[in-house]
């Protein structure tokens, strides 16, 4: 099969690679409908993240299940399905506290990669979620949206405790952030605060439901939430970019009781404890448990209540996958669709 | 009157001070039943904040008002009263979220110290809450120990989510420490383990409802409390002491999901964003509205439901205040009550 490896920051090639095979008893082996290319494959790729040698990319996935292991039970051969990208049995403890990317038994969902032909998805029963039925093409993108973007700025809203009646602050116009948008206005906000200087994304943030854009950033943007909002700050503040700028901009733009979703993949933050402790917000995040969100996602993808594939602004075929990635690294892109 | 003075590290005077007198027409005059010294007095005490001259201290306070201003409409002369550390209007945004420590008006209640005979509280009808009558002698201690501790201590467990069938967990065995144990007890926690080296603190979580005692600290503290809930985590986990290694020692000791209450205040504490991050807990803590649990906390006191006042185990003449700051500092004892 095809498959992207990045060798080096910056050097995404798509190759021939051996086709998975069922390893593990609780394997599936999928073959890809869909993949993409997520935010968080830019660390690696900007040499933020180590690489170390050629790996294989991708964590993001729909697609038809071609073979599984002995011992999977409820997926079967012939079903589309959705899943995350840490495999989770959905069983322990944390998995049934819907903290499935903290499951005792977390591990990679694709380890040979997603940006493949086919994929081997580790315990296939507890980390897939099957569709009602074939899907129609045009409903691909917002299944993929759902198996990480979509999932992830879901649990951003949800960990910022965003309801009716609230008013809720996005810190990040990545694919993510847009999502949590979508997510803020499906939970029932009354007033949804983007911050964006891209013209592009604030017009997708405003499709989404945004009711306000804020162009500032850092202190600035602090002082806008705040001016926007009598001087409180937003009940709820969606943090979903993970560096040091984002995660204070996000704290200082909470109102006291107030709650911070954060989402973003932290790197290189350290959070003073002082101005946390005065802050009087609550903090709530990490790797996103989207599969405890999968079924309601895809039941609502599916019925057309919701379309979160409209962040998927540029589409390829897998083998220009190279050039996905560059478009999103330049901002040529939101959110690279690649098709095997 | 005569009122105790922080003249540096080391260095607690108890002198002749100027009777304090109505400045601000929302002002109350009390005469303190009680006063007492506080773990936070001991920062500056032990040089680790700022001494700026001769500060006066105290801002626990319980007594009998004596007078009050213009535009007073509650609190009445006679009345006697318990507040907190901050006043609060308690009709802001903000108070009527529960968050009075974040008072848009918020300013110290008794800015000219409450180690005193008496003490001038501002914003009285916002800050102070009556009691039921007068209160018999006993009960003193545990209206004093509402004003701060014991509503810091409930605070904490609140901010932990503490709540029936929930394991607990308490870093800090200060008085702030040994009342969450209190607290998580009254909020109905299935199981409390208090992380405490001191036979005669230990004594006192049992005796406050802690099932379980964990001697270890850091690493080997959060060790044991993993071996104690299956390798999860606590549920809820209190934090009352504000150091670097107290708060790690909370996060690393709650479950994914689980809710860290903090409400030592922190002193130098940089919290890692990758390791909170992964660690997927919830936090929320910072300076306790006291206020939004005082009438509950009198009541409980009053119908003598619960007994906080025997975190005091060290009743001095307010004369005698060096001696009991001395006293705390070498953890001689665990909180002095000084009579004016």
């Amino acid at each position: 099969m095809r498959g992207a490896l990045l060798y080096a920051p910056g050097d995404v090639r798509v190759e021939d690679r051996p086709d998975p095979t069922i390893e593990q008893p609780t394997d599936a082996i999928i073959r890809l409908a869909a993949s993409c290319v997520c935010g968080s494959d830019l660390w690696p790729y900007r040499g933020i993240e180590p690489v170390h040698g050629p790996s294989p990319m991708g964590h993001e996935y729909v697609g038809v299940v071609e073979e599984v292991g002995g011992e999977v039970r409820d997926i079967e051969p012939g079903q589309f399905v959705v899943g995350s990208f840490f495999a989770s049995d959905n069983t322990c403890e944390n998995c049934r506290a819907g903290y499935q990317t903290s499951c005792l038994h977390r591990q990679p969902a694709a380890p040979g990669g997603a940006q493949a032909q086919y994929a081997r998805i580790a315990l296939a029963d507890g980390t897939l979620v099957a569709t009602p039925g074939m899907p129609s093409d045009d409903l691909v993108p917002g299944l993929l949206a759902a198996s990480d973007v979509l999932g992830t700025g879901w649990f951003g809203a949800v960990a910022a405790e965003v309801g009716p009646g609230k008013t809720v602050a996005v810190v990040g116009d990545g694919a993510v952030g847009l999502l949590a948008v979508l997510a803020a206005r499906q939970l029932g906000a009354e007033r949804i605060i983007a911050m964006s200087r891209h013209e592009p994304r604030q017009q997708l943030a405003r499709a989404h439901g945004a009711t306000d854009i804020v162009t500032e950033r850092g202190d600035e943007g602090v002082a806008r939430i705040q001016e926007l909002t009598g001087g409180l700050g937003a009940h709820s503040v969606i943090e979903a970019v993970g560096t040091q700028e984002s995660m204070m901009q996000a704290i200082h733009s909470t109102r006291p009781g107030g709650h911070v979703g954060y989402v973003g993949v932290a790197h290189g933050v350290e959070l003073p404890g002082e101005q946390l402790f005065f802050s009087h917000v609550h903090l709530h995040g990490g790797p996103a448990p989207v599969r405890r969100f999968l079924p309601d996602l895809i039941d609502l993808v599916c019925r057309r209540d919701i379309d979160p594939g409209k962040v998927f602004d540029l589409e390829l075929p897998l083998e220009q996958a190279a050039e996905g990635y560059r478009a999103m690294d330049e901002r040529r892109a939101i959110k690279t669709l690649l098709t095997p």
